[in-house]
């Protein structure tokens, strides 16, 4: 039973309503993890989800998940965390160094990070043949204290960053091409809900107004630059978030999301 | 008297006119060192500007430039390369280890770029008691043979690359904050001229309409993102350059920017 340590970044930095944005990522996780036939268990621990889930999963395409780490969970004592560091360790044959990087999230654990850092690595260099190396080790382990929980894990995932689908109302999305879907992409980053229309099914882009309306949409999403750059018989808001790129910074975008594209 | 070679990428990777493009860009580096009560003379080469000022300029803001360096011109002789090259290196009093990076853009000229790099860099070793580093050296001269010249040179500056102002015709900006600057920026170095209006100088939205007939403007430009989207009676397309970026990106483009804002 794989155990997903998830974070996020965008949501703890926002004035706005946390609690909301923790929940639609909870939900949006479900929704994907749901189309794969999965049942996840999710918790919101502080500034953290926990996932427990039957098989290995990709969540990298999720937004507003900033990385996650495959992670084991025990109490938060010292003689715990350095028995399960250990056996990461061992997992890890062919490690020579090593170095321990722990967060205290929840201050009410006895160590600091430092000290956590310390005790940890001496158990580590105690039990092998391992040194530490604070550079560049093979492997870094690390700890993460949340409650009265700690999180082990030695390896950690990026993801794209960004908002949790949702959170900021729905748009239309105008597609034809490759760019039509980047620019919708870009606009999901930042929490839109998209309503795509291929613009090959439309007769007349005042249809566009109409299904605006239908869906209950707040903007029109389209991939025009300033050479293809056209007007739109919509009464919401245009959105072109290509309008200041260059071709090249589009190819590179294109390149980014690849994985989704 | 201070020779610049300078280079722009965008301009030739486009299927437009790329004279057109050459022009303005011409044309824009005039007004800024007019403003400075200068009195350039710039020549276009293949694939380069040539400028000769009175004095030491900085370029990185005018955009189009990709980047540019002070250079020594002369024939284009082995001869000639060989003893500019020298003195560039005698200028440079420090160096240890140096590396010749020659660029042959006029096929004409007998010697290939790896040749030329190979026989300006062996007489310097026998004038000099310097070694050649190709990984990391302390001084590089670049050589770059242009019609029947070359071009020496051992500084290469950054620009911030797009297209000159003014390719794409005029937008009218609404100023607010510096957001709203960034935007007019963005849409600047995609080729747009700026017409910038302040929000607190408009009693009433209606009058942008009005200001963009007088002016002849295509666009309106302003700094929404998806929190603070409003719409905007105005007939021509509104572009929203800064709609799909975050807070961060945000505050690293005006960075990127602040020798500008």
């Amino acid at each position: 039973m794989p155990l997903y340590l998830i974070r996020y970044s965008e949501i703890g930095l926002k004035g706005r309503n946390r609690a909301y944005f923790e929940k639609r990522l909870v939900e949006n996780i479900r929704t994907v993890l749901k189309d794969k036939r999965l049942k996840p268990k999710i918790k919101r621990l502080q500034g953290r989800l926990l996932l427990d889930v039957d098989k290995e999963i990709d969540l990298k395409n999720i937004f507003g998940i900033s990385s996650y780490s495959p992670c084991i969970q025990t109490k938060a004592e010292l003689k715990k965390i350095n028995s399960e560091s250990l056996s990461l360790v061992k997992k890890n044959p062919k490690t020579k160094t090593f170095r321990i990087s722990a967060r205290r999230l929840d201050k009410r654990f006895a160590l600091s990070s430092l000290e956590l850092n310390n005790k940890v690595g001496a158990f580590i260099v105690k039990k092998t043949k391992l040194k530490v190396s604070l550079e560049k080790p093979d492997l870094e382990i690390g700890v993460e204290i949340i409650n009265d929980k700690a999180f082990i894990f030695c390896k950690t995932l990026a993801g794209f960053g960004g908002l949790p689908v949702g959170v900021e109302g729905k748009a239309l999305c105008l597609v034809s091409d490759k760019n039509s879907v980047l620019a919708g992409l870009l606009l999901m980053k930042r929490g839109c809900s998209i309503i795509t229309v291929e613009e090959s099914k439309i007769k007349n882009l005042k249809e566009l107004d109409e299904l605006a309306k239908t869906f209950k949409c707040r903007a029109l999403i389209v991939p025009d630059t300033l050479q293809s750059l056209k007007d739109y018989p919509i009464d919401v808001p245009v959105l072109r978030p290509l309008i200041a790129f260059s071709e090249q910074e589009i190819k590179q975008e294109l390149e980014k999301y690849k994985s989704i594209l």
